[in-house]
């Protein structure tokens, strides 16, 4: 047959797409499948399920990480892979994560019901926790996986009820011998909802990220002084939640400040004694930077240390500041993300180079092979709400995207990228 | 004897206290004795230990409030009453509350050894539930007797844990027999620490409040739009965070834009979905404003309002505001509030002419029959807290002016004050 001819089927894809959005459904439209819970562990299943019915060779990880691997001619050669996660925020959508899964599992039947040969093999995967709700960091597992992470730390990331990561694996079923731990691999897609609004505010379908922003967190602890409010004057307070309502404020004005091309966000605070009428003396917040721009945000992070040091000193609350987590931008294979732009083109979809804001597991297998992402529009732009949304057709135009780009990669003989 | 001469004893009084203090005591030097908790209920048992060793008239009331009662020479007459509260606050101090009824105790200790009778009664109080801060609202028993709260209204009220507080009022064997409702009394003194640093930073050792300030609580609500921070440019966002940080400042400097004469305050917020990559879609806060001026607080209020109004509209973050409560301004009864000014000179200890800024069971009182109170320094005008404070020699400053005020009062023979 003539491969250039060959389309996935969008029903099918949006009715597995929909069987997997039961699993974990809440009322308002959305799922929750929160990673290791019941939910994880059927949705875990019913994939299983469908792999088998591939005859996939199926292997589970140490970490539960799931990979089926379809056999090509030549099973020397490093395989293609594609995939994503299973597991969603709470209260989350029923596309982020979920779409990178189902996408490729739509590629490999496309290419079973085709009796289609690659010269590689193709493996998809599930990556375990990648969303980092229930335990914290995200992406850890595809991080292990990669070797940036350890496993025994992993493991004993605790829940807010103080359950472990690996009891909870055990729980589910889905702690398996094979050692987590990154073996050759060709190329690497991920496809997913672009989580942002640019695709939608340009009228294109497929997006191709050239990379990853940089990310950097920081946390801001204040401390007041706590009085009855009643009897305690203007004059001389030493109010922590009024100083943390101006950083705030000095945090959403820094991308205008910096002239752009920079998202800063306080997205946490917790205040205490969070009393009506007691002055609050204890105020912890976060700060979120991201940039493609790593210098950027450095100096950017200056401005704002400055600012938050001065007005800390002004208002007489010792602040303390931590730099929590760091990571630079992170550029996909360029070779890789223009066969993104061209298989878009080559299938009439408009397309958009651009960036990726969030963060993926594709960050991680970026340190271990050629890597890019395709991302198809987010309604309105959200994500992480029950009202996350993509168009079935923009869902079918994606899997059709990531279907040419694998048989192309896998059909590649030599070790590079052509 | 002679009366004038007549002093408490400071140093039993301090014992008293100190006594106290244990009960409920805290690792950073304050006490947690919650309302109808079991360390309420323990330190109960030890004050009506204490009443039934002055041979007092003991009564308990259907809202746990208890009363000791001395007779007086004509019991015909409408009793002296001075009184305050048990209960604390979570990690509050060991003054606030316990100081206005270990005060009495030790008047009614002194003239006891004395055997010193008053024309009138004189009844000690302790109040059920003053604080509120396990069970809203705060004043609630005084409320009851004072006949502005309704009774099943107060029972059904409920703690975090859902606890009602009948239940919980029997559970600790304080709900007996006696209606709680307002009998005829001649005056009432409430003996309490300032709560605030007027009397430090003057110099003074006796505050004689001129009444309570006015109090207005507001709730306001925001709703943005949460999203990813990452992929969602700042341009178009809706981050309900940022419109109530803009908030918390007009709140901040609405007493100077006043011209003064008012407080004003945020003391609690609550952020959703509070997560550090999420952008927040949902802000509840507090406002508080008092002043003794009640148009003024008024005025204030209407160009807050409109500050929220304007802010919420340019953010695109739709609010919702509730005017929760308002207390209007209330004028003790000034030949009483006097006569502590006098007693004050008399027995040589600097006073102030003042007001107060928090409420306290006297509101109530102030509705049933002539009200005035006695303050007394707050180290560094801290209370509500662990390291709240005041000097032994300060305690026992307050506590002779509350005898000599009580003595006065209940040796009246007319129904009026002189």
């Amino acid at each position: 047959m003539d491969l250039k001819t060959l389309r996935i089927n969008g029903s099918r894809l949006q009715g597995t797409l929909e069987e997997m959005a039961r699993i974990g459904a809440t009322p308002g439209g959305g799922v929750q499948r929160l990673t290791l819970s019941d939910e994880d562990k059927q949705a875990r299943d019913l994939f299983v399920k469908w792999l088998e019915e591939l005859d996939l060779e199926i292997n589970i990880d140490e970490m539960g990480n799931i990979f089926g691997r379809r056999s090509g001619k030549n099973n020397s050669l490093p395989p293609v892979m594609s995939g994503s996660h299973i597991d969603s925020q709470p209260r989350g959508g029923r596309f982020d994560g979920i779409l990178g899964v189902m996408g490729p599992l739509e590629v490999l039947r496309t290419l079973h019901e085709n009796k289609i040969e690659t010269e590689r093999p193709i493996i998809i995967v599930d990556w375990t926790n990648e969303e980092g709700s229930r335990f914290a960091p995200a992406m850890v597992a595809s991080g292990v996986w990669a070797g940036a992470l350890e496993r025994d730390w992993a493991y004993d990331r605790t829940d807010i009820n103080g359950k472990r990561f690996e009891d909870e694996l055990i729980r589910i079923g889905y702690k398996k011998d094979g050692p987590c731990q990154k073996f050759p691999v060709h190329c690497y897609y991920e496809y997913h909802i672009e989580q942002g609004p640019m695709l939608e505010r340009q009228g294109k379908i497929i997006g191709a990220p050239k990379g990853i922003l940089c990310l950097h967190w920081y946390d801001i602890y204040l401390t007041g002084e706590a009085n009855q409010v009643g009897p305690t004057p203007m004059e001389g307070r030493h109010d922590a939640l009024c100083a943390a309502a101006e950083m705030i404020l000095k945090v959403n004005s820094l991308p205008d400040r910096m002239g752009g091309n920079l998202v800063a966000t306080v997205g946490e605070i917790q205040n205490n004694p969070n009393s009506r009428n007691i002055i609050p003396d204890k105020v912890h917040f976060t700060v979120d930077i991201r940039s493609w721009d790593d210098d950027l945000a450095l100096k950017a992070w200056d401005l704002l240390r400055s600012d938050i040091e001065t007005i800390a000193s002004r208002r007489g609350c010792p602040v303390k500041i931590e730099e929590t987590w760091r990571v630079e931008h992170s550029p996909f294979d360029e070779k890789l993300v223009q066969r993104i732009l061209d298989t878009s083109d080559a299938l009439g979809y408009p397309n958009l180079h651009m960036v990726s804001g969030a963060g993926h597991d594709a960050s991680y297998m970026n340190q271990v092979c050629p890597t890019a992402m395709i991302f198809v529009p987010s309604i309105d732009g959200r994500s992480h709400v029950e009202v996350e949304n993509t168009t079935w057709e923009d869902c079918e135009a994606g899997a059709n995207v990531l279907l040419h780009a694998i048989l192309q990669s896998a059909n590649e003989s030599s070790a590079n990228i052509d």
